[in-house]
């Protein structure tokens, strides 16, 4: 099983949060996520459902084809 | 939670999947995954994870982001 996704995606994550200005805090109650879930998330510690994908996508305003974009 | 994803996320992957001229077995069989959670996931029955999204993009030949083109 390769975790280079989730190393990618956590990347992408926090670039696109970090464009916006927010910090993990604000981000996952923005996203109405916990701030550790985001963090892991960011370091590709976790395997993100779709469900919370597209969570993540909503709180950064942008399409899940766009956040796919790595 | 919306389950609108899930159903959105099945279609496309059926789509995707009968273009190719695959059945539900074949297509389970060059992803490596079992047939029935192809067909759970076609039927938006399940969440799938981001490794799974990402093995179910590789076996349609096509990137995440056009995948989530939907």
């Amino acid at each position: 099983m390769s975790k280079k996704i989730l190393k990618e995606f956590g990347l992408r994550i926090k670039e696109l949060r970090q464009e916006r200005g927010l910090t993990q805090e604000q981000f996952a109650t923005k996203c109405g996520l916990h701030k550790n879930y985001i963090g892991m998330i960011e370091r590709g510690e976790r395997n993100p459902s779709l469900i919370n994908i597209e969570i993540i996508a909503k709180g950064l305003e942008i399409s899940i084809s766009k956040l796919m974009k790595f």
